[in-house]
């Protein structure tokens, strides 16, 4: 099976696993909403390349730690398409959840699904106990204050921004997760891989805000024109267009550089390479308006 | 230093970890606010009564599972005061989070503090692994789906409401994971302590019913009468009053009556006896309106 498949069958099984039971049916469906179809599924592609790189592919742990970086962003955007975040009606081409289901279980998929990432980790019984409390704390340290994606979304509400921790907890942290949590899996220092994953998250942060400036609506599957509209900060309005683009190019060869020694790093390399050109391609297809 | 001010103690010293740092200190602030003044305390204080009685008050792990216990059911009333729920201006006396720090910071503060809750335990170094995963576990069952307090507060939001099932997961899981928690640190069988903290829970429920359509608001620090104008069901308007009044008091009783042996069985019942009783008076004060 590939990875995007396996990706699939991880995620449905860890959402199988709490649906039912006597629970609330349209909350499970909203959670279900919230995680399928999925975007890119760029972080848990990333935590299992590493993983892979470090010999851990096979590793139930490097699997259950991808599908709950995964969970943890789901249960953002589920959160920030609110109406008194980003007000998005689309997500992924499809309504978002709240558009679907409604305000109240759009914030309850949210928590649940936040919920669900610390679960899925922590009952994972084939991983050893302590293994599973270092992947736990990368999840925390990701997902909540001081510099998780929470911590990221909450600089919107400060009047000083404080640029870069802005961009390093709202974009940053996941990815760093998960080039952390694929190390450690496979028993390298987690430490040196996060600067790997920092790096591609500023690259796609970047991406992002070109994508914002320059794509049609239709190639995002959400809303275009928001940074603007929402005056957050954007690197387009700061650099401008083409400098934007020479610092994401900048950013993805600086991710791949740092990559480090490791049995598969040059595939690695070639990988990162890879995924990050096919993924921003269409976002770079036009690159002004 | 006694059980109330060595709670506030713990829960001021698991805010600061993740406060500072270079995050953003509105959400800082807006979680001490959801935190800060607190109720009854009544989960975390039951928690720590269960471990005392089972001879593990001093332990760390009883403290830090109290707070994180805490810590989900004041991101929870964060949540479930935003307009989208109950729509509540008040709590505890004082403007509730999106009140004073707007929905953004409220939704935000819910998430990071649940992420905290599972931090505080994943970090408390001094509990051992193995006991960090299993209230690891408690937390996450007492939090999300099926049965957590998400998912109870999600039956309000489906046609075909499964009563007991909204009544034991809204109130009654993080009751039965404060006695289960306090039990599991005591070493003894958290599976025969969960019944007691679900009686209890069943009694809050039905104790804050009558509050809800008895009570004068500055008795409950938030509105009143919000159960009738928003639907939800309510023992009162199920049973009728003097039956709910009853119904209280079975179990009050129910629950005293089903604590385990222990070497502190018989004081921990006359402190459950004592507490909610002096914690239901006031509500029970003014038996019809």
């Amino acid at each position: 099976m590939n990875t995007g498949a396996l990706i699939e069958q991880s995620l449905a099984r860890i959402l199988r696993s709490v649906s039912g039971d006597g629970g609330p049916p349209r909350l499970a469906a909203a959670m279900q909403h919230a995680v399928f179809p999925g975007g890119a599924r760029f972080r848990p592609r990333l935590c299992l390349a590493v993983a892979q790189a470090c010999d851990a592919a096979e590793s139930p742990a490097a699997q259950v730690a991808a599908c709950a970086i995964e969970l943890l962003h789901c249960a953002s955007l589920a959160h920030d398409d609110l109406p008194c975040f980003d007000d998005a009606g689309t997500r992924r081409g499809l309504p978002s959840v709240h558009r679907a289901y409604g305000e109240p279980l759009a914030v309850l998929a949210g928590d649940a699904l936040i919920v669900l990432a610390f679960q899925a980790v922590t009952l994972e019984q084939r991983i050893p106990a302590e293994l599973r409390l270092q992947l736990l704390a990368l999840l925390g340290a990701a997902s909540g204050m001081p510099h998780g994606i929470a911590a990221g979304q909450a600089w919107e509400c400060e009047a000083d921004v404080a640029l870069a921790a802005y961009q390093r907890a709202k974009t940053g942290a996941l990815f760093a997760a998960a080039t952390a949590a694929g190390a450690l899996v496979g028993g390298e220092d987690p430490v040196r891989w996060r600067i790997v994953g920092e790096y591609i998250g500023e690259a796609y942060q970047v991406a992002d805000d070109i994508g914002d400036v320059a794509a049609l609506p239709m190639n995002l599957g959400k809303p275009s024109g928001r940074d603007a509209a929402l005056g957050r900060p954007n690197a387009v309005g700061r650099l401008g267009m083409s400098a934007a683009q020479r610092r994401l190019r900048e950013l993805i060869d600086a991710s791949v550089e740092s990559v480090p020694d490791c049995p598969g790093a040059e595939e690695l390399r070639q990988r990162i390479l890879a995924a990050t050109q096919q993924l921003f391609a269409s976002r770079l297809a036009r690159p002004a308006a």
